[in-house]
């Protein structure tokens, strides 16, 4: 630790930065695309090898269904701590990148433009993996070995919700035992403060739909013909109002007070509706200042209904005068922890019946519950001063985080704290076209990560 | 006139037949997409073509913009009535053939299948205008000429509202003068019987669009970002409730009340709710039977408010978590007469505005009004007594249909009886997939057309 040494971890991280770049470029050509099961065992062959060509092992687990999960090993070095194991959870598996014709480079072929790169997953998660991998080969270079026992957990079907990792987690937990977590993401925000969380929300990801006929019809039969697309969008209308209150009864059953440590640390986080407003171009004020609520409150602690897709009848160019058939909604409800994705669809179901529709089904696409991991563990106050050292900028932490993952499984099983950091920046764009990820972020997120395992050890002593 | 020469039309017809449906083949094979801009020019050529390949002069009409629209011009013979005039109007543009995986032939590879020709376009409405092309051969070859003067108006932008016919019928009303027409369509119903009209709905259709940011957002934020698919559901639910009343303000201006000569034609109007139901494998009752409205009302004369379409974010396979930045609806007002499509227009966006929706932007796609002829005119009764006569089946005449089409321009210019019927049949799935038309039904087509035309002059004396 020191100075010296965290110079030495830079020195070295730049020298390996344009290799790990051009590795990573070759990770992103792969379009591990889960939800369209799309090139698995093609990523899953590609992170064994990147794992092993750096002396690690590894398992690939594909005995419990679903994508493999591809377990790493690293030892500690001669000098490490043998009895510390330190576990990074990453994905090899990315979002579809539709809409592509709004891509201004192929997301399948990583483009370097301006000192940022350019590809679907290169924030969310593979530029992660890439850059926990090169901290590796940094600590193997300056010290010739590791510090503690390192074990990545790596899954493919992060994307479309983790549906088969708990199984897996359960099976293995022996495998998977460490004391603490890095999770999977996280990154700079607007003004390049360095924004980590210690939880993250849960998901309860729904399609609705409603078939209101076989065929498609002529349109003028609408005189007497009822419409799949009005008894959708009346429906919807009846789960949340428009001053964006969820309407659905039951949806905030069992859901778990925040501390006030929890409370004080949200009120902590930097929020700029001015700056968020500018980042997407919003039309409209932002939800939270139109009903006098707190956005950060709203961000950690409440949980969310949203539309993410609409389809009925004819979308083309033009009029097509047409009674469409049936017509589907995509809907991603957010958890907080205490509520259950399971319960969340009882709830919707049992509301479309008590309001009418019964010919508007859901369906449970993915669910996930939400975590906190302990606030006050001494892991968490480390990956914070590390963070500091490492930046030399302002550090935030939040209790839990506005997107999802499958922490909850780790949390049950494992018994560990865990912390979300990573190499993303406010406009990395995650889901949504042009993702990128700045090459300075990832060389100084290696940094970072070797500077957190040289001292892993002794901070939980 | 009499029984022997409505035999011989219906041998000369029939000798007829296999060389009319290889042309009416030729004809369907070219697929002229209105809406997407396809293949006008080549299918004007082919129209011009098969008019003079049977006597007709043509002239393209070009001149005033949009597609062209195709005048079509056959002289009474010698011992015809040089003073009268019928004219034809036809459309030769069709409807967008999607969904296309619901097509169980190729849409523009017309496909003789049990009897039926299925094409895009069979019986809306290249069929009809082969058949009255067709009639005018047989009459050619049985008489020797034609008894009246005959005219054709085709048009190629009905498919999308006929935004630019209005100019042309000012314009060429001279050229297009005469003494009473027939419409595009009409066809048999459930029970084989002959179902026509005397008039039409007219139409506002629409497209909303909510903007809510300038890119796709990861769905996250949505606990603080407003959703433009959730703006425009609630828009949708304030413009029609889940009883289907339509709540646009100014909606219902002008429309003219219905004379008790067409309430008691609308009665006689057969109606099946079954029929309709296992037509289209309706899941619900109809509309009409919720609310206690006889249905045949409701389809001459009630306006209607339906999406046609929606469309927001993700609708691909799986789960994508995205806050989608816009939404789209596409919405159809079947009018009626005294409604403006304009003033439709002025309301909903007045509507909107009122209700708070100023995000969401409403566009006029295209607009008709509506139109009925004067029910008791005795070309009116000549079309029905031919088709009695040539069909040996019950025949029945609405006062307006529960489609559109631009005869209020025709009306208004042309100052003329107007009838609609065609080759149609219950199953035809005008503007969906596996669009068909029976082979009997377009021969006996001819005949009536053959059979009318023949004692049209006499009618109107």
């Amino acid at each position: 630790m020191g100075e010296n040494y965290l110079n030495s971890l830079k020195e070295n991280a730049s020298d390996l930065l344009d290799d790990a770049i051009e590795q990573l470029k070759g990770y992103l050509s792969i379009p591990t695309i889960s939800a369209q099961d799309s090139a698995i065992p093609e990523t899953v062959a590609h992170v064994v090898s990147m794992i092993e060509n750096i002396g690690g092992e590894t398992k690939v687990l594909d005995d419990l269904g679903g994508n493999p999960v591809v377990y790493g090993f690293f030892a500690a070095g001669e000098n490490g701590d043998k009895e510390r194991t330190l576990l990074f959870y990453n994905h090899y598996d990315v979002q579809p990148p539709e809409p592509l014709e709004e891509w201004n480079t192929d997301p399948f072929t990583p483009t370097v433009l301006d000192g940022k790169l350019f590809a679907r997953g290169a924030s969310d998660n593979k530029g992660d993996l890439v850059a926990r991998l090169t901290a590796i080969k940094v600590l193997q270079k300056v010290d010739g070995g590791l510090p503690c026992n390192i074990k990545f957990l790596i899954e493919g079907e992060e994307e479309i919700g983790s549906p088969n990792l708990a199984p897996y987690l359960q099976k293995y937990k022996d495998l998977f035992k460490a004391d603490a977590c890095i999770w999977e993401f996280g990154g700079k925000d607007e003004k390049d403060r360095i924004s980590m969380v210690a939880g993250i929300k849960g998901m309860a990801y729904l399609e609705l739909t409603c078939v209101g006929a076989d065929i498609d019809m002529h349109s003028s039969v609408g005189a007497y013909v009822d419409n799949a697309a009005w008894r959708l969008v009346h429906a919807l209308g009846t789960m949340k109002n428009a001053s964006n209150e969820i309407l659905v009864e039951g949806f905030y059953d069992g859901i778990v007070d925040p501390t006030n440590t929890e409370m004080e640390a949200v009120k902590k986080i930097p929020f700029s509706e001015e700056a968020i407003s500018s980042l997407y171009g919003l039309k409209r004020p932002l939800i939270t200042t139109e009903k006098g609520v707190d956005p950060r409150e709203a961000m950690v602690f409440h949980p969310t209904m949203t539309i993410c897709g609409l389809e009925s009848g004819y979308t083309g160019k033009g009029a097509k005068t047409v009674l469409p058939k049936s017509a589907k909604a995509k809907i991603d409800c957010r958890l907080v922890p205490g509520q259950d994705p399971n319960h969340i669809l009882s709830c919707v179901q049992a509301h479309l019946e008590n309001h009418g529709f019964t010919d508007v089904k859901a369906e449970l696409i993915n669910g996930q519950k939400a975590y906190r991991s302990d606030y006050n563990h001494p892991f968490v106050a480390h990956v914070l001063k590390t963070a500091e050292e490492t930046y030399q900028t302002e550090v935030v932490l939040a209790p839990n985080s506005a997107g999802t993952g499958p922490m909850y499984e780790f949390g049950k099983q494992l018994q560990l704290p865990i912390v979300s950091t990573g190499i993303g920046w406010v406009e990395s764009k995650a889901h949504a076209p042009n993702e990128s990820i700045r090459i300075k972020d990832f060389e100084q997120g290696v940094v970072h990560m070797a500077y957190m395992l040289s001292g892993f050890s002794k901070a939980l002593q």
